[in-house]
């Protein structure tokens, strides 16, 4: 299909920062943006959209989440930590199947294609069943399964999680035309013996995935790791050979300069998880540091379980304001780093250097903002009005390789009440009501 | 008018909490509620509604705000607060008159109204265009014109304010059917002369109006006034008679534990601005201490100028996360408390005492939550749902004092296109462009 976007705002992502072309013209020839400009391209196109008032931006690349979670969404909330995961969310987790991660899958993917996500790295089990209700709706996906292993007692269960991650790749990295990659994945230190780290890093590395991984996400973990193997998670990690291939690490809350240093040197990518860390009373991430130490800072949401939701338009909002009050600086973590963190950084985090920014070759992996609302007026500085005013309910189309997945309110590769029964009955199966 | 809600699930106000009433009937006649149960009340209704699938639950109040600033939002953003303050917020501000206050109170109207706020609490200046605004639209508000006197230079000015506030109470107080409520204020500590609060405060108190400052927002200023007076701002406005009539004090970030021990000994409400406090820089207010002292605590969203908007959703969900974030501990500040802070509590301060929560003679300050949205499934918490999930899109009612304002993206007191029109123009005038 060749779209032409006319009279649209875009969006224009620079070496250090954004710009912005007015009434300006996109156009789209099948996957890929093959033009933008101030004058009208020639050629035929099969849809020409009037997109007077409205902004054309990369669409946003959620680093860290766990999708099919949203079925736990508000479940134990204000609790202490421990007690909300081991008795509130294990316990339901150990009840999913194919089918209800399936199901799951479906309703998170509702939310956010609606929110403007165009991709997005999940971690969870029975993974299969994302990947097809992704490849079903269009969106981009990176993909892992999770390597835990707590002793030896659980051999079996470790091999059973090694030969998903293996079935898990063989059959769908590259899947929807590329729009699925597989990574690999070691869940936390915390929950991972020395010798699968180093086994399954040397997997990942030979079939060239990247590694998704928690990392010093509470003090707790990063401190009983240090008094455990005498250093902290990062270098565990990296002694380990985790990060001798291209690796990602959620949260980072706790690292210390050493580690900053560390994953600077190694090249590996922080996913910053604003909304988790504050509700789970986790902490703050040195984002500052990490961005002086030149570390590629990305956005992530985690869990609906701990957000409680996967929106990347709040996890903008409150990246871009929680740091200023905990630094007492209102000029730090600037709204600019914040959407380069869920668009451009994003991209290079999943090895996707075809996406995240607007530009002739790239991906049309594109979202449009209804700029016609009473709360982005006056624009008196868009990337500030996207990341302090706009809501993800102000996204009017979530465009990915060139299909159009969502429009004005209408799924076009979703059938979304069928979603919300399917949720319904999962529902019931995992929580009994 | 007498309207019947049948079907709907509706959020009733316990003593320490929320309960919720599933599949009810909820009945209003002219401005009050007159049957809330599980059974259909009899009698005649000029409109009946199915609101299955939809959630009826008490207004937002919104304790502490600046409407007008609407047209300075995004200016200035990221950079340090003095710069902000002197450099950018203020020459725009000096060129507000009555008709471009008018115009911009009406721009903060359509997102307040659209995104759940049934009453609010404003400060800023040419009051009676705010005034006149509420009134046409038919919101709740108190509305104050601060006292502000820096030396006695600035005498004559000081003399135009206060005329400012007494015909501005003269006027509007009790106006719009009791819907507008006239408050006094002192701006700040930073902005006045001692006398000048002396004297207002007996004004104040001989009118009976409440008092409506701003509290120790930042380090700077409750730091300078220690050197100033040998104590805080706290102990300075109570020595000056400021606390002695219902008072109450937006941000309160920097008081002390001494300060707390005043507010509460006072029964001064705190209004909590967390998006503001976290955007400038300026801190965590002490709400968990300000809780277990017994203080009034209220939600308020400040100015859009420094938030960047008067999303009250946003205000529960930044509140209900950011104290578990700073204090390492998911159990502190719990959404029933955030929500009571944006409904039940701030009616309190506001000095309403038959709204905040529905319950039968109480006002018909309603809005509706539409559930039937993927963000909101699976609800197994409904308050935690409303406080960590919910948007202000989500809101698909407002009803003020038994007067639907707004219903389904539709302004049934406002024409939205001829605000936005003047809006442009107000913003041509104030801006240059």
């Amino acid at each position: 299909m060749k779209y032409l976007f006319e009279h649209a705002d875009i969006l224009l992502t620079e070496e250090n920062g954004f710009s912005e072309l007015n009434n300006a013209y996109l156009a789209v020839d099948d996957k890929k943006i093959s033009y933008i400009g101030k004058e009208r391209p020639s050629g035929e196109f099969d849809v020409v959209k009037d997109f007077t008032g409205k902004l054309l931006m990369p669409g946003l690349i959620n680093t860290h989440c766990h999708a099919p979670m949203v079925m736990l969404r508000g479940i134990g909330s204000d609790l202490p930590l421990q007690e909300w995961l081991f008795e509130k969310m294990m316990p339901v987790e150990d009840r999913f199947n194919a089918k209800t991660i399936r199901f799951a899958s479906e309703l998170a993917l509702l939310e956010m294609i609606s929110t403007g996500t165009t991709s997005f790295s999940d971690m969870y089990f029975f993974c299969s069943s994302t990947a097809e209700a992704c490849i079903e709706a269009g969106i981009k996906a990176n993909i892992c399964r999770p390597m835990q292993s707590f002793d030896l007692a659980d051999d079996y269960k470790t091999m059973y999680r090694k030969l998903e991650a293996d079935e898990l790749y063989n059959s769908y990295n590259g899947a929807g035309d590329g729009r699925i990659l597989i990574d690999d994945s070691i869940h936390a230190e915390y929950t991972c013996r020395e010798d699968i780290v180093r086994a399954h890093s040397l997997v990942a590395k030979e079939r060239g995935t990247r590694m998704h991984i928690h990392l010093s996400e509470t003090k707790k973990e990063h401190e009983e790791c240090i008094q455990k193997y005498g250093k902290t998670p990062a270098r565990w990690f990296a002694d380990l050979g985790a990060f001798d291939l291209p690796a990602f690490a959620a949260h980072c809350v706790w690292i210390s300069d050493e580690d900053i240093a560390l994953l600077a040197e190694k090249g590996v990518s922080a996913v910053h998880n604003p909304s988790s860390n504050m509700k789970l009373g986790s902490g703050f991430a040195p984002i500052v540091k990490m961005q002086k130490a030149g570390i590629n800072i990305t956005l992530g949401t985690d869990g609906a379980a701990s957000n409680n939701n996967l929106n990347m338009f709040e996890e903008l909002h409150i990246a871009s304001i929680i740091h200023n009050g905990y630094m007492l600086d209102p000029t730090v973590v600037k709204c600019t780093d914040t959407l380069r963190m869920a668009t451009v950084n994003g991209a290079k985090l999943q090895g996707r250097q075809d996406t995240g920014a607007l530009k002739v070759g790239n991906c049309a992996d594109i979202i449009a903002i209804d700029m016609d609302k009473p709360h982005l007026f006056p624009n008196n500085d868009t990337v500030a009005l996207l990341c302090y005013s706009a809501q993800g309910s102000d996204v009017c189309m979530n465009m990915v390789d060139g299909k159009i997945l969502y429009e004005n309110g209408e799924y076009l590769t979703i059938d979304r009440e069928k979603v919300l029964f399917n949720a319904r009955a999962a529902k019931k199966e995992l929580l009994g009501y």
